[in-house]
């Protein structure tokens, strides 16, 4: 078998076998296959497509290509969740905990983020003292005695994936349905998921930028995981306007406790209830509507945020921040934005929120930057609300003044005001299931 | 200028500016520009072509990665030709005397093959002692003394194509129209060519299988002359069967030798004037039929041929050789190939014959192989020629009897023998050019 010939049949527009697959991927995993013959095949893909047959052997020889967890040693029914990510989106530090309370459990594993603010991991690394770094062992006892842990991921898991990942990011190969879904699905199931939850973002914020792009991703990604015998559900959900009020690290800690507490955005309370439901009927709990009725009720009588509570303490974290989130660290400045014009706020640009929120010094514009945990901004208003000129509409947080001229530019171009009030935008766009 | 802005525009069907070429080629020669980014644009490239000003911009670009050769020392009308190479091809060491015996100088550059059998230096080696590494100086006195020269090209020209076609050879990126043109024509312009023949050969034993593709090559080409004020014609010439008998390196050196003594093979002889006749039209000696009658001229008269030897001499090699082919090493072993029936020689596929060659010891299968300069074959028979069974129609020639098997099996493949004799195929297919 030769790379150069494997290049060339999926260059002509045909269909590469198991094997070719398989021969590609060990061959870049083990680095006998050169990062130059790898991205030509890599750009062919994008260009040419896959077969869903071809996503799928691609999937399962990237998550073979490393460690892949066993996460037997874990009781009883078990879940997980992936976002494919969007500006706000705080969604698994509240769905984990109300879906751990419902009796379900949650071994979630994070990646660090590259996007406009951190990733689950470093929003969570805001709780003083927190730790994201355990063995299997730690991580299987955590998730045993408290129904959750929320892990950083492992370099050993899918190791193919991040070598090729890393490849697409600087040949202009990311945006490639056939190559998202296979890193996604590879990830997870190496890291041993069973029941697999798929928020998938359509909007501004969005990697998908249109539902079109969503929903072929989504069905790609149910698709392979009904061939390898997994239970998936993809949601797709709306992403043109931030999720919740705040964008940042800390911000979106302080959020997700208010709302667990059941004082949290309404946007961001209901979307969590819908995804702790899938969640808990892909485990097997009941029906839809029980299942939201379970997740309400987890809010509501505190269950669920003392379960963020439990997994904070075992995972080493000063959980006082959360009992009080006023004890979280504050940014030395804050600045307020205003409406410039009276009208109804039409639409808030998630991009936009999330390039002013990175500005702040909310997210990582180089792998190896540091994140400043307390910066970011919070919306005072929603889409639909009526504003007059002059009033504050979002709150700036940073660690130095510098940085808000830059982040209110893009603020200024987020928010459109108008003077008819905006249609009513659905939070769910679409499901796709492999499980009746 | 981000590379990977410049990939995601082509990958998205986009057209480059001449910064972006610039700054693409620029970076690969100097290594900024990593190999897999390369790759990747090379196949974004192969899929989604370029327009003819961006291919004259890459030409141009690669001509200008390196020196370029002032060749303004050699005094009087000159000319260049290249071959885009096929089985058999040794019109350079026939049409270069005639031409020169002509008044007109030819100052060749020429590559060492990694095809069937060895490139045109690597024939010329076969003549004992014969040296093909000339400094510029050296290069300029011995055509302006003897009015030609044939030597190994320069590490030092373009060397953005060296590098960018050591790629495409590994990424299935080699067949592309633009990257061809380019890569050809950077090397010309870099090695001062100022009128030059293009030999485009069509069929089984070329690298352009079709007619379309070798004139839509050959038009780019012609273009990009005119942009940068060449002179250029090309000619698409046939390539289904082998050019002459003669298939291997001092086996097409001894056919060389008896065509400019005017014994050659018919289709090879015709060729040569013609490819001459061009070549002195292009130099401004006269009009086609003149410039036709002064090649075949040269042939009869004997002064070609004396050109040869004095080419030869001035390379330092052995031309005794020359006078009395049988001179030259002889390989240890051959075998005759014969007809399997009745009837006449419909075709003899020249890939098939090209592989054969390269069995038998003729070509180089990776860059570090060595040639084997007796080895090779001799077809004793052309398309159209009416056979018995049993009748030899060709002549294996190795250094060990073991290479005859697998070599027997592609000649057994490569000749067609049926009831009605062939059609006459024509040997120059169309002619394009830029000049008047």
């Amino acid at each position: 078998m030769r790379t150069c010939d494997i290049i060339k049949t999926k260059r002509d527009g045909g269909v590469l076998t198991r094997d070719e697959i398989r021969f590609f991927v060990n061959g870049c995993a083990t680095g006998e296959i050169p990062d130059y013959q790898a991205s030509a095949l890599l750009m062919a893909v994008y260009l040419k497509g896959m077969t869903s047959r071809e996503t799928a052997d691609l999937t399962m020889a990237m998550a073979d290509s490393g460690d892949k967890l066993d996460l037997s040693e874990i009781r009883g029914a078990r879940v997980d969740k992936h976002s494919t990510g969007g500006v706000g989106d705080k969604t698994t530090l509240i769905v984990a905990p109300i879906v751990a309370a419902c009796g379900v459990k949650v071994a979630k594993m994070s990646g660090r983020g590259l996007g406009h603010t951190g990733g689950t991991t470093d929003k969570l690394l805001s709780i003083p003292n927190l730790r994201v770094d355990f063995d299997k062992r730690e991580f299987e006892e955590i998730v045993n005695r408290y129904g959750l842990c929320i892990c950083g991921s492992s370099a050993d898991l899918a190791p193919a994936d991040k070598l090729l990942y890393s490849l697409r990011d600087v040949t202009a190969t990311v945006d490639s349905v056939p190559l998202i879904a296979a890193s996604i699905m590879s990830k997870k199931i190496a890291a041993g998921s069973k029941n697999l939850l798929l928020d998938v973002k359509v909007g501004s914020g969005a990697f998908m930028k249109t539902q079109a792009q969503a929903r072929e991703l989504a069905r790609e990604m149910v698709e392979i995981g009904a061939l390898e015998g997994l239970n998936v559900t993809a949601l797709l959900t709306d992403m043109e306007s931030p999720l919740g009020n705040a964008v940042g690290n800390s911000l979106e800690v302080i959020e997700a406790v208010n709302t667990l507490k059941g004082i949290g955005p309404d946007d961001l309370t209901e979307l969590c209830v819908i995804l702790s439901a899938h969640m808990l009927h892909l485990a097997g709990k009941g029906d839809l509507m029980e299942c939201g009725e379970m997740a309400r009720n987890a809010i509501f009588n505190g269950l669920a945020f003392e379960r963020f509570v439990w997994m904070a303490n075992a995972q080493s974290g000063d959980s006082g921040v959360l009992m009080d989130t006023a004890r979280f660290r504050k940014a030395k400045f804050y600045r307020t934005f205003k409406a410039r014009t009276d009208g109804y706020v039409q639409s808030i640009d998630a991009e936009r929120c999330g390039t002013a929120a990175a500005l702040l010094g909310a997210g990582r514009l180089r792998k190896e930057d540091d994140i400043d945990m307390a910066a970011g901004l919070v919306l005072e208003v929603k889409p639909g609300a009526r504003v007059k000129a002059g009033d504050v509409v979002a709150t700036m947080y940073a660690e130095s003044e510098s940085r808000f001229d830059a982040a209110e530019f893009e603020l200024a171009s987020a928010f459109a005001i108008e003077s008819k009030p905006p249609e009513k935008r659905r939070l769910i766009l679409d499901e796709i299931t492999n499980v009746q």
